[in-house]
């Protein structure tokens, strides 16, 4: 580790990494905590292993019967969907005592990862010597979907070239994918997420955010081979433990120059987009109970996102962080002098920032107009999902826009036709706020917003495309995606036809983002070529929201010279509780006001670890040596968030639900004996 | 109104008119009211309200004992300080039943206007004809500080030059000042502020927004010449009411161009900053109830100016408005070519648009560096006045910056030394959340910024200057103010040596939005002299912070397509809490959800009138043609907003609680009959 700590440092670097499970940390773990790494203990891991689609999220299966258990958080957009004005699971919560009482969701999957093949030397091939920037794109893009296809075609697994190391690999993921995914167990969200946006991303912590899943094959539990048995005593503090999930994303390998783009440009524009959407939704939830209900989830997201980006920055404006940055590039470069393609990768550090420059410069109108924050609601997003796909399926696989080839066809149908409810008055007001964010950033003379207006207000405007669109209707929907353009042309929908006013810039603004990104690729292959040679293989590429293999210690810290211990307990839960007098978001369900004497007070409730996360690990199984489910990740602490861009353990950990809560509650206050049963036997009872 | 109508337009303008009392429209009330306005009505509704230092707002004297009655959200900053951790008279309320229990507000000063005097033929010829932007600017501060230090020799009376129609003309007025007030009453914030920011901006509403000062003078209540009789019969539907108060600025008369600068740079920029802001209060209240006890009048006071500035925002983007605005102006330049002054006029317009450029060219540096966004906590705030006392005293009086004036000393002084306490946690999360902004917009890079963070992170840095700075301590203030630059610089206080790098940046800043400024008003001098000509003399300027009469109607409305009716009640209030499940900020106050019975459920509690309002009318009287009290101004609808450019009854009304609210309250529920008394007596009895 000492060579990587010459790349990465800040901090100390002890149990840093993401590892890939085709290369895990062998020989580190043998040193550091020697422990023998074998296959079948990490297929076993990797297999019981899920990730969850779309929206991302990790979880374990933890019977054979097809029993999955996530965070609440990441079952909750499906809770939502499932709740209506007179049920409402996410506040009351859930529990299917019987397979007939587990509730199908509308558009949940999970992907268990089957196998993984090196594809970099056929993607490379395919792009030809010398090729212009979007030349090589584009045959890199038709390499890429003639891969996933063929694999798909010939497996009939889901199939998914990921990119890796910037470019430095493209593997080939190949998942069994699980769509019918019922809902077996929820808490109420107020114990799930007690604390609220206040302690979200905060330790000490006291969450139950836990839930528990189904997936069903041909309408039976499915028999699933791999799975993870409890320990129902749980860890002690310094154990080794273990992490399995799909770290969405993270930014350690990039340059400087990237650094500076987005400390500077991106993450200050992103944030102030983030909290102008947090006081819209949290105003308008403010004004009826009703309206609190439908915006929660999202704005859940929303400020669950906030925190996570103002940690970020804080880390990139962290002069510690970013001069140890400086200077690992520094040192990487007086380094690459000494190689013979020395020159060639120093080049590419250029190459990189001539990229950056462009990309930061159409950063502010990408994420208006591509990324959508100009047209925020379910509506505009199904109404472009529409246009696209009209225009995109007809061309040939390889040349089609990437959520449009034939690889990632199912979750884009998943989620173009979900039943789930869309709340004319919630899109209104999100509409109505985006829209007026764009005038704000494009200006009020600006000749597309003036089309996409008009002539109205931005509110005025944003009622009357709510009002008038029929993507809402899921027939509507099927009808004009089955009927191709000339459908969608015929159906002269107002929201289609918005999407149809800002397609052009925004698919210009995405090619040069294609291509820019090319180049960046390109470039990021060099670095990660030299990188190997002088580092050797031992190493672990940024997230990319595919399993990783994360190790660490469980181990509490210290703050402004106070220890913060490692676990919390119910009982310390039940003291939150009281200090902040039980006022929302720290208000406890009824069921726990009333059952807390039948819970041991001293009973772990969450616990920290060392183990390296990030975004998309939420809903991750914590193992202990054996293998054995001991907890779930369920969050990072303020100081894990500038691990975005480097790790360290002075005081950055990752956060979990205790194994024991989770059976201690089940069988208290739940009444959930059969769950408990399963837990501890593996299978379902009689 | 039809000549206005053609300047000024959008939708009805019926009772529009932040009139000036030296300038009432007497035949408009005649024409549209039959209301002949004397000059005894004007001259007691004058001397009995006052204006509020140092942070705004309007009441009313309603005894001859200097009882004072003006809204609780302007009280509240006073009430605040006077509360601490044990003594939380913003969650309880507070009642003196007799003198020796009222108690004295640190910081606060009430003005009652005396007298007006045009002093625009001085202040127009003390600048050199020709003289560049930086001479003329000069001259005209020099005179302005020189006409109000001989005003406040001779008269003993506070004295301030007042620049109306952007600069078409120059008023001094003349205030008494008290700076003994004294907290006679307040009910709990909960029922002041029903419905918290959800509710705030809206129609039907249920707050009882007020509170009770007294007025002393030598340690004795101040006997005052003026006060409004209260009505006990409040109003009626349809009734002619007056609003006599001081609407802090409006921007109706401004150009095209300066319109398009605020709805493009300057109000998207603000929003920005407040939501920044906002969300960051929010989040810290939300993790303590000490904290949101201490950020509560902070947080307040952001997301009411941030609906505010949404709601003019939304205004500027309705192109009906903005059309109707250009309209105005194409018609007004058309006319404009018939005059003699004709061309200069016309090219006053473009000397304007020039001065905008610049203006918004550096309006986020300014708001950064100079509105102080940058370094947002008092701590700054007092350090950078002390670093500029010590720089500005020493100069000619005509020659300082405007705060510093012999005339402005007072204000200053009481804002310097006030006792009020200053919580170094709030500190240091607002300076490192606006340190963080800084960065994000001037970019890490920035030499000033790396001179501001001085090698730390914005949270470190925040932290440390909070520490170790020492202006919390009053007596540290007091010694360096009297001290002078020689003390400052000894002290070596390091927020004051921040400010001081701050400083040249800061100033330059000042110094090219002050000559820009002067290019604007000697325009829109040009504009006004036109413009009076064209249309006669009963028109009026846009607010200044001073007294100004309006008029209206009371009347409800209807919102798409369901009638608004005029008047809530208190059962309204009480179905508006079960409907919320008396969840904060929909909850009542113990006292409320107990007397509920012996309230009348059909006793008016608010009401809205057409009466032309804006920020800075919070607290003003409303009476009826006899001049008697029958409510108090506390908002304005939503649709209200958009008024900061352009008045419209269609909509937009002012929102007052009814007087029969207050008698009642008082009465049946707070036991204040000595209160109640001195209400209908309008003197003290015994």
């Amino acid at each position: 580790m000492a060579v990587l700590a010459g790349l990465w440092a800040w901090g100390g670097l002890a149990d840093e990494g993401l590892w890939l499970v085709n290369q895990p940390p062998r020989q580190l773990l043998r040193q550091r905590y020697q422990f023998e790494l074998t296959d079948a203990w990490l297929a076993t891991l990797q297999k019981a292993s899920v990730r969850f689609g779309p929206g991302g999220g990790s979880g374990s299966f933890v019977s054979q019967d097809g029993l999955l258990i996530s965070n609440h958080h990441i079952g909750s957009d499906a809770i939502q969907k499932l709740s209506t004005p007179t049920k409402n699971y996410l506040r009351d919560g859930f529990y299917a005592r019987t397979l007939a009482e587990e509730l199908r969701c509308p558009d949940v999957e999970v992907n268990v990862l089957e196998s993984i093949e090196d594809v970099t030397a056929q993607v490379n091939a395919a792009v030809p010597p010398g090729a212009n920037a979007a030349a090589a794109f584009a045959a890199r893009r038709k390499a890429i979907a003639a891969l996933e296809k063929q694999s798909l075609e010939q497996t009939g697994l889901r199939s998914e070239v990921v990119t890796l190391w910037q470019g430095g690999a493209y593997h080939l993921y190949r998942y069994k994918r699980y769509t019918d995914v019922r809902l077996v167990f929820a808490p109420e969200q107020q114990i799930a997420f007690f604390g609220g946006d206040p302690d979200n991303f905060e330790f000490p912590r006291h969450d139950l955010d836990i839930c528990l899943f189904r997936v069903y094959e041909n309408g039976r539990p499915a028999r699933v081979p791999y799975f993870l048995r409890v320990a129902p005593g749980g860890v002690q503090e310094g154990e080794l433990v273990f992490v399995l999930g799909h770290p969405a994303r993270t930014s350690r390998l990039l340059t400087v120059a990237e650094l500076e783009a987005l400390r500077d440009v991106q993450l200050p524009f992103r944030l102030a987009v983030l909290k102008q959407f947090e006081v819209a939704l949290a105003n308008w939830s403010a004004r009826h109970p009703e309206n609190a209900r439908r915006a929660r989830e999202e704005l859940f997201d929303v400020q669950n996102a906030r925190k996570a980006w103002d940690g970020r920055l804080a880390g990139l404006l962290d002069p510690e962080l970013f001069e140890a940055k400086r200077r690992a590039e520094a040192d990487f470069k007086a380094r690459l002098a000494g190689l013979p393609q020395g020159a060639a990768a120093l080049a590419a550090y250029d190459r990189i920032a001539a990229a950056t420059k462009q990309l930061a410069a159409q950063a502010v109108r990408y994420a208006l107009l591509e990324s959508g924050y100009g047209f925020r609601c379910m509506s505009f997003n199904l109404a472009r999902t529409l246009l696209r796909a009209a225009e995109e399926l007809p061309k040939p696989d390889g040349e089609r826009l990437r959520e449009f080839t034939d690889a990632a066809r199912p979750s884009l149908e998943l989620h173009l036709f979900s039943p789930a409810p869309i709340y004319p008055d919630l899109e209104t007001v999100t509409l109505a706020d985006s829209l007026t964010l764009l005038a704000s950033q494009l200006g009020a003379a600006n000749p597309l917003l003036q089309r996409v207006l008009a002539g109205q207000s931005p509110r005025q405007r944003a009622a009357q495309l709510i009002q008038q669109t029929r993507v809402r209707d899921l027939e509507f929907r099927r009808k004009l995606y089955q009927g191709g353009a000339a459908a969608v042309a015929e159906a002269a929908d107002p929201m289609i036809e918005l999407a149809r006013v800002v397609d052009p810039e925004a698919r210009a603004l995405r090619k040069v983002a294609d291509e820019q990104n090319e180049v960046r690729q390109q470039a990021y292959a060099l670095l990660a070529q030299a990188r190997h040679q002088l580092m050797g293989a031992e190493t672990y590429p940024d997230a990319t929201s595919t399993l990783r293999l994360s190790f660490g210690a469980v181990r509490g810290y210290s703050e402004e010279g106070r220890p913060v211990p490692a676990f919390t307990t119910f009982g310390a839960l039940f003291e939150r509780n009281r200090q902040m007098q039980n006022q929302p978001p720290f208000d406890l369900p009824p069921r726990w006001l009333k059952g807390r004497r039948r819970l041991n007070s001293a009973t772990p409730l969450n616990f920290v670890s060392t183990c390296d996360i990030t975004g998309g690990n939420s809903g991750s199984p914590v193992v202990n040596r054996a293998g054995e489910f001991v907890g779930i990740i369920f969050d990072g602490n303020l100081a894990s968030l500038p691990w975005e861009y480097a790790y360290s353990d002075a005081q950055g950990r990752a956060i979990a639900v205790d194994v024991r809560a989770i059976l201690e509650a089940l069988a208290r206050l739940y009444g959930a004996e059969g769950l408990v049963r399963e837990l501890r036997q593996g299978h379902r009872s009689g």
